[in-house]
């Protein structure tokens, strides 16, 4: 799919009113793609391309827009406009458009709603930011125990347009109560005059509303599931959580977590997208307060002036002493936080990994410190290679073992472990590595091997 | 599911030899759990769990394993149980089993097939590794155009244990060649004496069998797919993607990113199981080029001997500039890594975003260079707060730079952008920053402001 060419041929179009055409060019393309090019679109001839799909289709062009884009349409849209693009969406795309909007454009949306599906959006507004009760949609397709395959089929046929998936059929008592997941092969193979009880195994994997949506995702991909059913405490049926939305959890939490081990605030964003004010308020922050972090280091130099003093030749070896520190300590922090986020490791699991940790940290810090020896040993002799090496396996060893407990101590605090960023370690491991390094040469220089 | 306490019940029914209470205990199971239990399980017990399970369910969990607990398993067992097993994967489980494991070991498995699995595996293994024919499964439901619905519904039937997914069902002409994919709902709706090709559209998404794996991520996320058909270059079908394989593949490539972000080689291994000598091999290649690229710095320093000398306090300064240097470019690194994995930028966006990266940068410089200017002026005078305040500016821009076009550049030269790791632009941030801060400092001690 060439977007580019294709909004070539509709800006003149556009331009031009020539309605007929671009509603001819655009009409046989997927939703999806729709959505791309709009977002590719000048903001004002945005609205006009969107104005001119047919209602249902606008609805799902709108479903795949982030959310700022969202925004930026609606204010453009009259009140009637608004209520019915809004009302033809899905209740969870309805549910992600409202969580976004700042609290008095949700409200606005909100009262210009029809009343069921104003109460239905109260309700999955009522969990909490980032559980599974904000990710699931009402519409789902549940069944009697007591009823024949026959009649289940009739009743699927009859929920069709409603309902999201009908990969899987529920099975729920008189009060709700969730007792069974079957996929719709089930009933396809069964003979159409047999009891759905005769089908159920009573075995199924569900989810509670108030969970992190996280495990939701953790659930769908460790069971291979194509639905998720969502219960209460109670074990009533809420609703349903389907693998396109599981996927784009995922992959949002993978982002969030590459952003904050890039040390840059959660951005929530498209990066072609964001402004660069955005792009800066992100960044600042952290930026700042690792030059707070790193100052300190400067009164540590400072307070060796002494040591320095009698062998300037140190200095050219600083940077190379720190950084490695760092490197070491963020390779040891990456691989930890992503296996803390895929649940490959748990925060309990901390003290095996610590001692694998400690035995691969000292083994890496020998082979630098070997490899470092040599070269200090050719530019400033054996005194200097002495210092230089000993100190690369003890900031090695310091690095890795913050990079690895670090993480783990942010898990162990209820925080996200990928806090522990690679500019962050970096940072401490500068700051840690300065007094070692000077310490050993101030014992070493003043009482030579 | 509280894995440990199962595995306390589980240990002395296994050492006990009493089977029958073993197999009752576990019989219930979700497959998921039970490879999670013979992972958590000491390598003696494990096969003797994993010979208790029934044969249809054994092969389901093996598929669940990784492929170096799988290795070990087959070394554990006979041809014939062997034989069994692997024959009872399906076609993409076995495919990922084969090119996990060495050549010989994947030589004498294909032996032990029966000659049309064979024929099969050895098909799917010619694709080239990563590539999308490598994650398909043969096994899916195709039906004639000219087919009534009545008769599409019974070939569904009778093909059910076959195929992977009933989901989506295929219509392809005489010579094989997609026409369209359609949902099961089409034909559950539909009258059973309707012609399927009164249901067709010919509107469908496929993909290449050899596009990389990577592109059925982005396709399937993109238009929400609940299975994406794979075709040759004449479009005839050749098996289809189901989700779970999808998720799968983006956790592992998202893992992968992570690896190489923090500068260590991809790991394909749980981080629990990986071993202390696979850490240490995979971490120290690049521990070590970085160290060679650090001590370029070292030279640099010893360059500017006279220039230190003279000012003996601008030493106090140098790990924070070059420090900060490095942490604005990971922020930009890691910003523009992931926005290139996940789509949202591509290469030829660079001009634009270089442009708006160049304004942050500056900003940002600014930022952090009055605030140390502070610091610079208490701590040691005007002089040295102009010096390290313009090289703060000045390395936080070249960082961003760095950061922002490292990626793109790599992606250019059809080099995977991860490569541009935290500690390798840290690194290059610091042996670029040093020679910007004392020319800066050189130029301005001399020529006081």
């Amino acid at each position: 799919m060439e977007y580019e060419e294709l909004l070539d041929e509709l800006r003149p179009l556009l331009d031009g009113r020539r309605w007929r055409a671009v509603r001819a060019r655009i009409e046989e393309l997927p939703v999806q793609d729709i959505a791309e090019l709009t977002l590719r679109l000048e903001k004002s001839r945005r609205i006009l391309l969107f104005k001119l799909l047919p209602r249902p289709r606008a609805s799902e062009v709108f479903a795949y827009l982030s959310a700022d884009n969202q925004d930026a349409l609606l204010q453009d849209m009259t009140d009637h406009e608004t209520r019915e693009l809004v009302a033809a969406l899905s209740p969870d795309d309805r549910t992600a458009l409202f969580q976004e909007l700042p609290a008095e454009a949700t409200q606005r949306l909100l009262e210009l709603l029809p009343p069921g599906a104003q109460r239905e959006a109260r309700e999955l507004l009522g969990y909490p930011a980032e559980s599974v009760g904000r990710l699931m949609t009402p519409d789902y397709i549940a069944v009697a125990a007591d009823w024949t395959v026959a009649r289940s089929l009739e009743h699927i046929r009859s929920q069709r347009e409603k309902a999201e998936t009908v990969n899987v059929i529920y099975v729920t008592d008189h009060e709700g109560r969730l007792l069974d997941a079957l996929t719709i092969r089930r009933f396809i193979v069964a003979d159409p005059q047999t009891v759905v009880e005769a089908l159920m195994d009573y075995h199924f994997i569900s989810i509670s509303a108030f969970e992190d949506r996280e495990r939701a995702v953790e659930t769908v991909q460790r069971y291979d599931l194509t639905a998720l059913p969502v219960v209460d405490t109670e074990g009533i049926l809420l609703g349903t959580v389907t693998p396109d939305d599981v996927m784009d959890v995922a992959e949002a939490e993978a982002t969030e977590d590459f952003q904050k081990v890039g040390a840059v605030g959660v951005l929530n964003f498209s990066m072609r997208e964001a402004s660069p004010r955005l792009l800066y308020q992100r960044r600042v922050g952290w930026l700042v307060l690792l030059v707070a972090l790193n100052t300190v280091g400067g009164s540590i130099i400072a307070s060796f002036e002494q040591t320095i003093d009698s062998a300037v030749v140190l200095v050219t070896f600083l940077p190379l002493v720190i950084g490695t520190g760092g490197n070491a300590g963020t390779q040891s922090a990456t691989l930890m936080v992503r296996a803390l986020a895929t649940g490959d490791v748990r925060a309990r699991d901390w003290l095996r990994l610590w001692s694998k940790e400690a035995g691969v940290a000292v083994a890496l810090g020998l082979t630098v410190g070997a490899a470092v020896w040599l070269l200090g040993f050719y530019r400033s002799g054996a005194e200097i290679a002495w210092v230089v090496a000993l100190a690369m396996l003890a900031v090695v060893f310091m690095g890795s073992m913050l990079g690895m407990l670090l993480p783990f101590g942010l898990e162990r605090l209820n925080l996200d472990p990928a806090t522990a960023s690679a500019p962050l370690v970096t940072s401490i491991a500068d700051v840690g590595g300065i007094p070692i390094y000077l310490s050993i040469a101030a014992a070493l220089l003043h009482n030579p091997l």
